[in-house]
Formats: structure tokens, C-alpha cells, sequence
């Protein structure tokens, strides 16, 4: 039903996470004048590769997220359709966000950077409950009650993180640096329950 | 019969549609002396992030109606492999042209980014229009009694777009910004189509 | 046998095909003072819109042939892998050969850029021939006596088609506008060929 | 089981090897006064199809690797999501460590572009070893007895190679060109076992 949806999608979600790369730029070599100078300007390439670590494991997890849903779903809807390209979009943004984090991280005027990629999770999330509603509403496109249980479980899961990277995003606003530690430690615990609850694993 | 042909046109859609972000520059570290003057720098993105959401749209809208196309099909021709290849080379320009209008859509020189994007969406039309015409000639490559109906009635919209981006194109040369709405409420209005009436959802 | 293998190269194909388009670059507002300024800057990016459309063509005639040769192969080996990993290769080469022809075909430099091009097609032809080597020996991986034949026949085009850029390349190098000239020729007849002939369409 | 995984990863993998050659700039035509100016140029890319070559050659590998040992596994972990996370990411790595030995290898300044791709290089075997300990523990994940004496070959080889290039990547902070020639003969040589000995073939 959903197979060349998830082809299309699959491969949205590789490309975005591959382009993520393409924003770290080599310190052109006109810039440099020593060896030491080299290691230098790539140290301070830290927040670039920070952001990227941050964002892949974003974009992983959210793969993983669409997959064990997919999983259990068998029917489609204009709902869905739409959620599921709302979904897309949010995820086709990081790749600016990361960017921007990267450039701005280790400036004084970092706190738009941070406000603007935790924006980017709350979308990202907003759309993840989308996904997840239009799922059961305005019917069901579940396989079977063991998807629907498993499907509930999860959804309760979006809905508390609606609060949480709402809350997050809010914080951002004073306290930007303590609003992405928050979030770093937040999709690190979204990273194990992803891999190791495995919800819809034994479907 | 189409399946690899399917997988390659879906990897096109689905980098077409993500290298859109590309296309969208971080404000240089350099160019800013505060924090309100980054929020100012995005800010003035509008145009980029309007760019990009309405060129997702058509991407998306694109890949829904070619999804079901191919859904409808099951035999291929030269005529249909022109078509589909013309068809994946309007949507290969779309990040150009989006790139483009984003760059001047908030300049005094806007008309040839917008006359430029409406050129792209009739070629894209044309691609539709021929695709449409290479299913049923010179013979048919549709499954069916069921899917020959339904194609006939997309076909019908196919050549009614033809003309309604037509126009637009000619109007985005006198009145830049009113082709532009118009065309942004026609792809609102495919959208709903697209993902509500689903001609081929039953196939 | 070689899915995996076909959805890897489809991957490859479908990005190098998409990334040709990120070599154009929109005119930097700056730059332009008028509207008839900016559509002649727009004018000015024939070269590029003239390389995008012969390297979609000729990537889309290789994926064609790929697609074609992969259908009438059942089996693998280590000199198949190797000549199609080349293959490949040839194909990554193509957004910079566009890039650069597209910056200096206007220009009195065009020379190199035309030469570098019609060196990667020929490039590019050694491939398709080592991969048409590679499903014959030293044992045969094709499925059966007709999809000999058939590979066979196009395996003699192939070995023409080196004769012919090997001669379009060195022409290149004193009268390169005529050796592209008649290198669009032969991708146009490439073209006809490959979707009217279509030699394994029957498998 | 692993299908979309799969699915995924070869996403990933074909635009890593793709996205190289955006590394590699067309000298601008500002830039040059005559024709021999722009050979000379071009000429002077040669660390960019040098780094280019490797890298394409270091991917393609590790493509067929991950695809022989998908090819063995027939159930999924925590563990093994994990390790393929991390896998991926030491390849999308990869088109900034080429970017960067690119720009620096006919510099004086080589020294941290070549530790840098041996660091990568480290790092990716450190992500096959990962991944080849988690096809086996805490529970086995392999098909059948040949998959699991075929499987220990290959993890013998991975583990030698962390050895190899935690080496290599010493000797490149005081001899860097020597051991980027080793690691280059290392390459070479597995892209003739990884084609040749072609381990899981026959499963």
C-alpha cells in the first residue's frame, strides 16, 4: 500500500542527512599559514561537527520513528498523505538549521541559532503528531489491535514531547546553551528508547 | 514492468525536493554586529523559506500524480519513456528556479524570477500534459477499463492546466506578484485534489 | 542476484542526474541594475542550461542501457563488479564536466572545457564496454540465448561508440564547436535508439 | 527484515559517493588569460580526482561489504541499529575528508588534511567492527552455521585493519605522503579481495 511512499521517503530522509556534510566547509587554504594554523582552524570547526552529530541523530531517530510506524500501518488517507508530507518538510529544514547552529554556536549572537534549531524539533515533533493522529483519525489505518496498542503507547510519547520542545524552545529564548544541553540529553534518551524498546519490533 | 524505472524517478523526486534547502544561505557571521541583527538577517530569508515551501508543494503534488500514474500502468513505450524523461527534467529545474525567486522575489526586479518560476510550472504541465497522452497513444499502456476512466478524467485537468499556467505566465510579465498568488492558490487547491480525491486510490 | 546492486546504481544515476541543475547559479542580485538586466543575465546562462540539457540526456540513455543490460544478467562476478563500480565512476564525473563546459563554452577558453567533456564521455563509453566485456567472460552471467543476442547487437554499438568519441575527443582539440556539434548528434541518435529499438524490451 | 534498512543505507552510501564531486570547483574564468592557463588549472585539480578516486574506491568497498554481511543477517538489535548509525556517519564523513586532503595535498600544510582522512579512515573500520561484533553479540543475528564461519573470516579482517589504520594514522602525523601511499596499496588491496574472494556469494 505505502511502498513507494516509503521509497520516496526513505530516500528524502538519506539525503537530508548526507547534506548535512556539504555545510561544513574546508578552511580555505589562502587562510592559513602553518601547520599548526591548519589544526587550529579545524578545531574551531567544532561547532560544525557538533551540529552535524546533533543532527544525524535526529534524523535517525526520526527514520526509525517513521519506520516502526509505517510497520503498522496498511491503509492510506488524505490525512496521512498530508501529515506525512508536513513530516517531510520539517525533516528537509534541518539540514538549514544545522547550518545556521554551525556558523553561530561559538559568536556572541548564538542564542538565534539555538532558538531557531529548537523551533525546527518543535515543527518536527508537531509533525510527528500529526503523523501519529491521522493514523487512527478519522479512521483507523492500523493492521491489527496489536498495532493499535503499540501505536497508542508511542503516541502519548509525541504528545508529551510537544510540551517538552515547546518547553525547550521557550528556554531557549534566556537560556540558549542550557536549552541545547536539554535537548542534546533529551534525543540521546529518544536515541536508546528508539533502538532499545523497539516497539513495533515484533510486528 | 516500470519498477526500476519507478525507484529512479522517485530518487529524482526526493532529491529535487530536498536539495531545495540548499538553496538557502545562512546569513555570514560576518555581516551581523547583534543578536536583533540576526533575527533581522532571517527575517529577511521570508522569500527563500516562501520559495521552498511552495516548490515542495509542487514536487510533492508532482509525485503524488505520477505515483498514481504509474499505479494505473502497466506496459511502457518510447513515446511514455520521452515523456516520463521530459517530465523528470522540468522537475530537475525547480531548484533553480526556486533558488531564483528567492533571491529577488523582494527586490525591485522580482518580474523575471516570477515570469521565470511560471515558465517552469507550464514546462512541468507540458511534461504532465505529454506523459498523460503517451499512456493512451499510440496505444494504450493502461491496466485497465477502470484505469483508462480515471485517466481520462486527470487528463482533463492536465489540459485545463495547460492553459491556467499559460495565462498565468503571460500575466506574471504585466502583474508579477498577482500571477504568483494566483498560482500559489491553484497548488493549494491540487493539493487538496491531489490527496482527496485520489482518482487511482481504489486501482 | 543484482538488486541491491541496481538499487545502488539507480541511487547514484537519479543524484547525478538531480545535482547537475546546482551547478547553475542564479545571477547575484548585486549584480543587476534593471529589470532588462536581469533577464539578460538569465540570457547569459545558455551555456549552462545547453550543458545541463546534453548531460541529462546522456545520463539518461546510460540509465537506460544499465537498466536494460542489468535485466538480461542473472549472475555476477568479480570482473562484472569492477567494470560496473568504473562505469559508475564515469557517471560521477558528469556534474563537473557540465559545470565546466557550462562556465567556458561562451567564452574564447571553451576549448578545454569541450575537451574535458567529450574525454569523459569517452570515459564513459570505455565503461559501458567493460561492463558489455564483463557479462561475456570469462563466463557469460546472461540469462539465456536471447538475451545473448540481444547483448550481442548492443555490444557492437558499443565498441562503434569508441571509435567514434575516441575521434569526437581528438577533433576536440582543434575544432572543439564542431566536435560538440556532432557529439550532440550522435546523443540525440544515442536517444532515438535507445527508446525505439529498446533491445531487451521483451526479456 | 532489514529491507528498509537497507534501503536506506544504500541511499546514503549513493549519495556520499556522488556528492565527491561537488568538492571538485571548475577554476573560475576570471581566473585565466589563454587557453594553456586553463589546462594548466584544470591540471592543477589533480589532488581533487586523486582524493576523488580514493574515496569513491573506499566507499564502493564498504558498500559491498555492508551489503555481503546484510546478505548473512537475517534478524535486528539494539545493538546492531546502533553500530550501522555509527557506520553510516563514518561514511558521511567522508566527502569533507576528501574536500579537505583535496585543497591541502600540494600545499605545505598536507600534514593535517592526511591525518584527518587516516583518522577517518580509523574510524570507519572502528564502525565495521562495531558492526561485525553486533551481527554476533549478545545474540547471534546471522542466518545459518555457513553465514557465521563466513561472517568470522570477514570480522578477522576487520579487526587486523584497525591495527592497519591506527598505524597508518600515526605514521601520517610525521610521514604523511608515505602513509597515504600505504593506505592507498590497503585500498587496493581490498577492492580486489572485496570483489575476488566475495565471501557471502554463495549464501
Amino acid at each position: 500500500m505505502n511502498e513507494r511512499l516509503e521509497t520516496f521517503c526513505d530516500g528524502v530522509f538519506a539525503i537530508a542527512i548526507t547534506l548535512l556534510i556539504l555545510e561544513i566547509k574546508v578552511p580555505p587554504v589562502d587562510s592559513v599559514h602553518s601547520v599548526p594554523d591548519v589544526w587550529m582552524h579545524v578545531g574551531r570547526l567544532w561547532p560544525s561537527f557538533f551540529a552535524l552529530s546533533l543532527s544525524f541523530i535526529i534524523i535517525l531517530i526520526s527514520w526509525i520513528g517513521h519506520h516502526n510506524l509505517l510497520k503498522a500501518v496498511d491503509k492510506t488517507s488524505s490525512q496521512f498523505q498530508l501529515a506525512n508530507g508536513y513530516f517531510m518538510f520539517t525533516i528537509i529544514l534541518m539540514p538549514f538549521s544545522t547550518a545556521f547552529m554551525a556558523e553561530y554556536l561559538d559568536t556572541p549572537f548564538a542564542q538565534p541559532a539555538i532558538v531557531f534549531f529548537c523551533l525546527n524539533t518543535l515543527l518536527h515533533n508537531t509533525g510527528w503528531n500529526l503523523l501519529h493522529r491521522s493514523v487512527v483519525r478519522p479512521t483507523s489505518l492500523l493492521k491489527d489491535s496489536k498495532a493499535m496498542a503499540l501505536q497508542k503507547k508511542a503516541s502519548r510519547g509525541a504528545r508529551f514531547g510537544f510540551f517538552l520542545y515547546g518547553a525547550i524552545a521557550l528556554l531557549a529564548l534566556w537560556l540558549p546553551y542550557l536549552a541545547l544541553v536539554i535537548s542534546v540529553l533529551t534525543w540521546i534518551y529518544w536515541l536508546y528508547l528508539s533502538i532499545s524498546i523497539e516497539y513495533y519490533k515484533k510486528l
